[in-house]
């Protein structure tokens, strides 16, 4: 990094941030121990994608035991960025500065998570440490909310299983439990949509989320169609996939009704096939098509001007289109670097590009799409590493921003965007 | 940019240009005030998709009041280039060095731009100053092209309208008003598309162009089913979808072969879907699906090898196959960065790629695409300072090209191409 | 470059290669004159893309004459990088260091080539200058694989005609005569496969490869319709393309059973188009269409976790798909850069993000598909500036590495991962 670059990225890690998308768990937001941290998928499917044996890493096993195990195989992935986050967690969060994590070291890495992670106050250290005030959830429709301090983690409504699973009778049933209402028509569907999202809103949720996979388009069903569905959905026959689809586009149309009644922001996380890797570890199953586009949801897009949709690639070669849908839309906004986009050779090259091209206000800079409150501070600086770099390069010596200028720019969208479309 | 980019971007710069695409208006091409300047499309979507009311932007607002509303807006789009742009030409143009552009200070600009505008030599001024001598225009296929100099302003044979539209009996009613021809059969057809190139070419168009959705197949329709297809359209029964497409291929088959017998270069501008945002402003509507391929012109390129096609793609990620079509066909041509793929993150990668792989003499570096005069300067300058750090960077330092050596290869794909290619 | 990605360089060209995908003709693996270097299709088809004729470049041409007929037209490829490779032939072969290759000096040139070529010891000289030790072949499936030494060259046995061809009588006459096996349903066809794999094994082969279409989906194909497409193409009934394709599925699942069984590497190559150019010169008529995913792999990758399949794909928009799928599935490398990709500005992104993303051992950097073993050095010095700098710049400068481990990890994925992965 240029001495320009790094004075910028110093300043940026001082804006305070409001984390909009994470998986962490209110009840357990940060890890108990070293095997919470190896546990993340990126180091399983990495592990095992280098030849590891699911068995090393069964629950099963005594936690220290199956971080000795993941730790003899880090050094095949040290070259990750995803490793380069342990590194930081061990030097930043657990004071331990390492240069690599292996055989020889591990025990006292373990020992080192060990000390800080049982103080009760760790949740809280890590947050102050890594200058995180809030953090989103991501709630199953029927998650009862409860138990949290709702200032610091915000609730957000995760769609998936109403929208995609409305035929499985557990889902169905669950719907029931939780609004109380029996679902046998698309009258009762919508109350009980209402009862779910007015249930999320009373316990402070802030936004519907909800992931696709890369063949759904996005279109209005008609009423006779859907109800035909949703009929078949739930008299236990078997609805078949043109049923599911059907049924799947009228619950998000419903579903983005409602979040432009209450408006609430509605993220849309494109291009997730799920299950491709039969074999893989837990969260490690999952990749894409390169062969979707954002033209699928002009309809939604034209349909509810109202509801701002922030929207997550899953392809890089995709961020094109994410650009040009954002910069024209007024309700699309281009929202961080998920998943396999989500490291710094694409980030640097999506970031620049929705820098120059879409306004400042339309982009939310980055989600930690954490599960443990942990990674959320390496994630954050791999972006802002970026982001001062792109903010030096093309912002101050290619178009003279003063610096202070382009620090405001870092701000809106690492913050005040998260502020103001989540009205947070 | 290194001392090395700047002294070839100084260089570079002096090279006087042809622009070989822009959207002038030849009998008024210059803006009148900086309300021509801020209705450029760039601006009204991008303020708009901040959200600004479409009312706000209403060309029966009095122009300084239109101007007042859209520099408030500004401070919002102060990150994007189009925005840069702006900054340029008040301060290469209209010699008036701004920092940002807000209700502080639009006055002042108004005022600058009221006075270099209101002289009677202000297109001149604008074009010296950029350095531009020529100019290609667009235009339908029944403009008069009288009133301007041709020596000045190039003529350009749009040809969207012949293609896509000749089902509309609007446009059957203009191609007969222009030819004098009586559109009946096929003969008819391709003698009245003679008629109107012929025209074309006496008043000095030296090109074809057109623009193309991303779905659209150009391959040769049979004489029947092209008859049948033209007959329903001209019988004022409603031609489907399918005949659509049919008369779409025969008349671009037709055209491209009058491109042959004339020796005109016939531009192909691939990839844009109309209409998506349907409630943008007006040019603010068009976006693209980039599940598209250059493989779906493969008959075209075969059918015509004496047809020079400079090619534009409209998504970033379909440069590469741009690049590998350039290498391989005699007569496909890299042209310019279009539209949503001209920002400065996708021109450098695409430029880079481009002079690694593309022989010199088949790509046009840039065209403005530009509606008033004003915007050549910025946007040409955009691109040149993009050049210049990839040929100082990949070439100069790179590969030991000589400084002289660099800045004659920017000549090649910045002018000398576009004199040779159009035979200008 | 920067000083420190020159020291990296300097140390990663003493990394002794082996270069694990070319088509080296072992009987003659190196050029007899200028004219075999220059005949490489790079040259013939970007020349023939500025218009050269191809009588011009006929083999009927005496070799000389052809040549100079090439270099005439080398100054209009002189930005290419494929040039660039000429220069440095040149200059670390032929002891001849030029600037540029024109009509003023071919002639020296050409006595330099046939001054060094003539030697007996021309082809070992290349090699050791060009630090490669082993060259993998691509041997057709009746190659008699005899007369060269094994321990150079490594045969691979190239399935194209056995997947896609099998058909067409000549192919099938050609498995009979090669296996003594007379193919007539599933079970002989079968067993002629086990045994070109057999007699490939017995002579050294260390891997299959294929070459693949852009819409071809490897699924598994029913014992019924395999069979009848089989009997139809054995029959001299014309098979039309959904037996072919059938018939294709079969024979790759066949294959990859036979993989798994001994143990070798299946290398796809996939996304190349045929025959898009119809007038190209000799290999200058392939294109491909982008609009391709690995999802279409998704059957092949589950079914054998025991192959290793080395990917390469052509369109460079591809390669986050192909990150992803080598980062998750333990049986998918990351392979090289290929033909329309090997540009630095794709290999410098795409390179960047698999060293951030997949872990090391699933890498194969680089391999030189050359013809004639000149190319092996100056293709290899393109990726090893590269990834000099991407070392240089991610890893040493942005992540902390010490040069030794940044060293380490370019021979991983240059040479370590070659010999490990094939069994060398």
């Amino acid at each position: 990094m240029s001495l320009l670059a790094e004075r910028l990225y110093s300043e940026i890690v001082r804006i305070p941030l409001i984390d909009p998308h994470t998986h962490i768990d209110a009840s357990d937001p940060a890890s108990r121990s070293l095997a919470d941290i190896l546990g993340y998928h990126y180091y399983t499917e990495l592990a095992h994608s280098t030849g590891m044996d699911r068995a090393d890493m069964d629950p099963s096993l005594e936690p220290r035991e199956r971080v000795r195990r993941l730790c003899l195989r880090l050094p095949a992935l040290a070259n990750t960025v995803q490793h380069s986050w342990l590194l930081e967690i061990s030097r930043l969060l657990l004071d331990l500065p390492l240069q690599r994590i292996d055989g020889t070291n591990w025990e006292a890495l373990w020992e080192a998570a060990q000390k800080k992670m049982s103080g009760p106050g760790w949740p809280e250290e890590v947050l102050r440490r890594s200058n995180i005030e809030k953090v989103f959830l991501t709630n199953r429709f029927d998650d009862p909310l409860e138990g949290f301090d709702t200032g610091r983690f915000i609730p957000c409504l995760r769609c998936d299983d109403l929208v995609f699973r409305l035929h499985d009778p557990d889902v169905a049933g669950r719907l029931r439990k939780t609004t109380g209402i029996q679902v046998e028509n698309l009258t009762t569907l919508r109350r009980a949509l209402e009862a779910v999202v007015s249930r999320f809103r009373a316990r402070g949720a802030k936004a519907l989320a909800l992931s696709l996979p890369p063949e759904f388009s996005p279109e209005p069903e008609s009423e006779g169609s859907a109800g035909a569905a949703l009929s078949k959905a739930l008299s236990g026959r078997r609805a078949n996939s043109q049923d599911r689809e059907r049924l799947a586009r009228h619950v998000l149309w419903v579903l983005a009704d409602l979040a432009q009644e209450t408006g609430l922001p509605f993220d849309l996380m494109i291009g997730v096939s799920r299950h491709v890797y039969e074999s893989g570890v837990p969260q490690g199953t999952d990749l894409f098509d390169r062969r979707t586009s954002l033209y699928q949801y002009r309809a939604l897009f034209n349909a509810f001007p109202r509801v701002l949709f922030p929207v997550s690639v899953l392809a890089h070669d995709q961020n094109p289109e994410l650009v040009a849908y954002a910069w024209i839309f007024p309700n699309v906004v281009a929202m961080g670097h998920w998943w396999y986009s989500n490291i710094p050779a694409f980030i640097a090259q999506d970031a620049r590009s929705r820098l120059q091209a879409v306004p400042a206000a339309k982009q939310i800079g980055y989600y930690s799409d954490m599960y443990k409150l942990e990674f959320g501070l390496p994630k954050f600086n791999m972006y802002r590493k970026v982001l001062a770099q792109v903010l030096a390069e093309d912002f101050v010596q290619g178009r003279g921003f003063g610096e202070e200028e382009a620090i405001a720019l870092a701000r809106t969208v690492l913050r005040d965007n998260v502020e103001r479309i989540y009205k947070v």
